[in-house]
């Protein structure tokens, strides 16, 4: 299953709304087919994991890192297809919540007598599919929130625009992290002082760039934005509401801007209707990026299910914008999963149990 | 309620996944609050008619044309809404199918004492938000297939190209009814025969051009194509299978187009499934605009939701295209809702019961 579970990382991120399983095939101890989700999402792993095997997979063992699907398109649920290939025990990773298959696919299988193991490394194969995994229970995507902060707890300077608070091999890592979510996100305060770009700048994955959003209710965001100017090649959303000025809207639309209609609450976006309809739109993963105020709204909402904390070794003092986390006041629920050092970087990374 | 429908064809096709809902708030036969769901689909429609009414929603009668919705996010539920505001009656028109609103709006009202009278016009008020409702039951976009047939009941001309069969005002209702929907789709077929652009040219709606989509698992499609060329301008996807050539789709992606994976079963694209995804993105409509083969693909696997046709007073004659559809066989299930002449031209139109 640990090798499974390997080989569904290969399309991670890459197979549009659906999870990137993975699925191997084996008899008598040798791997006779394997298959993981396609790119964009169809066929599905075990089809091309059955095809590979032939007639080498009557009587034997298939490893699949999410339970098989139930449900009836024009091609048949993945558990009729591996009964019909003679497979003889079928061991599943995590479980699958859509309503559509939950329980069935293993049912499938057991009703036409094929051995069923369940729930085998079921966490390592679930974390690697949490972005539709959140979705599907929680019907909004996955938010993982991204802080760096400096030895003294600070995530910024006041009025200096972007500090470096980790090295570059850290500074790698979150571009990997952002190649792995659908959407990067930040508040207008952050896209005003920063001006980011939000891209994936690694060599081999500059084309794996994820959505940017940007927290702006009233269109404030200015047109010469590095974001609003990138527009065109990596898509940019802003958030207006309902009183966000008409002419704005529409010179920034010339400039290739798209838009989600945000709702105000006490003055504030109302964020899990924001969530609800980039779930909507197909996100599954949103790295939120700050600044401060963002990563507050959403911890006080409660829609924070991963949290990653860098910790840099230099101080930035008394100028410095206090982190509205660190490793101490970590909320109830959240497990750490991982600590690794990069370089001179400390990083933490807790998730919330789904 | 009429008043409430039309007023909710205001913003119809223009709030993203949600449905555009109108609200009128009366108080002795005088309207005091109107609301339609706000561009991108938020607020609802009837927080902005009780903001209007203000005190004047005590007492009065609120006509929605779909039910109010019951599941918190950061604002309250419309139907909470309603009853925090003091209306005494409530009328609606269509049941919303969301499992997390399905009869609970209306519980909610009534158990707060709000009179309550259901389903007023409900097809009426159906008809406008008919891809909410289609997405909602059946999990996959409504697929709105449109024909235009000669007096003689062709769709075109063997090796001809792009055919005149319909007048112009008949050609600018075509045009309106792609601006309502999310994707018009071609077979790679029409798309190479025709180089049709498939976007929306009448005076104001230029902007609303949808998504344009091709059935081309092999992409074929060459690049010189109009669809091609102004994909990025006009979101464009291909369909390419798993055996479709790599390098063939990175010349066309840096050009702008964008992919959807799709399964192939019996040598035919898998369209359950390519549906799925499509709603899986946030499409509630699809104009299917042919050509005959991609037309009876959709038939045959039983995916219309819709029937519209043309029928234009000229012949085509032996080298014609023969139609997969004409009006006397229309499939079971359909009920005809208009029948509307566009200058020369007649057009029918039939819908299948949700």
């Amino acid at each position: 299953m640990a090798a499974a579970i390997r080989f569904s990382r290969r399309h991670l991120s890459l197979t549009g709304t659906n999870p990137s399983v993975g699925t191997l095939i084996v008899r008598d101890g040798v791997i006779v087919g394997r298959g993981v989700t396609a790119l964009g999402g169809r066929p599905h792993a075990e089809p091309q994991a059955i095809e590979e095997a032939g007639e080498l997979a009557r009587g034997a063992t298939a490893y699949v890192t999410l339970e098989p699907c139930a449900h009836h398109g024009r091609t048949p649920p993945c558990a009729n297809a591996l009964v019909a290939a003679g497979v003889a025990r079928v061991v599943g990773a995590a479980n699958d919540p859509d309503e559509r298959v939950s329980g069935k696919g293993y049912a499938i299988l057991r009703a036409a007598g094929v051995e069923v193991t369940e729930r085998v490394l079921a966490d390592e194969a679930a974390d690697l599919m949490s972005g539709y995994l959140v979705r599907s229970v929680r019907k909004r995507p996955e938010v993982i929130l991204k802080l760096a902060l400096s030895s003294d707890g600070m995530i910024g300077k006041r009025g200096a625009g972007q500090v470096s608070i980790t090295g570059p091999v850290a500074r790698a890592q979150v571009h990997l992290m952002r190649a792995e979510c659908d959407a990067v996100l930040v508040g207008v305060g952050t896209a005003i002082a920063d001006d980011p770009d939000l891209t994936v700048r690694l060599s081999g994955l500059q084309s794996r760039s994820p959505s940017r959003i940007v927290l702006d209710p009233s269109l404030r965001l200015p047109v010469s934005a590095t974001l609003v100017q990138t527009a065109n090649s990596v898509p940019t959303y802003l958030t207006p509401d309902q009183n966000a000025d008409q002419s704005r809207r529409e010179t920034l639309g010339s400039l290739g801007v798209r838009f989600l209609a945000s709702e105000m609450h006490e003055g504030r976006i109302a964020l899990p209707e924001l969530l609800e309809d980039l779930a909507g739109q197909g996100m599954s993963r949103i790295f939120v990026e700050g600044g401060a105020d963002t990563a507050r709204a959403f911890l006080m909402d409660d829609l924070v299910d991963r949290i990653i904390l860098f910790r840099g070794p230099d101080a930035i003092g008394s100028e410095g914008i206090l982190s509205p986390l660190d490793e101490n006041n970590i909320p109830q629920g959240f497990e750490m999963k991982r600590k690794e050092h990069f370089g001179a970087d400390l990083c933490r990374e807790w998730v919330r149990k789904l």
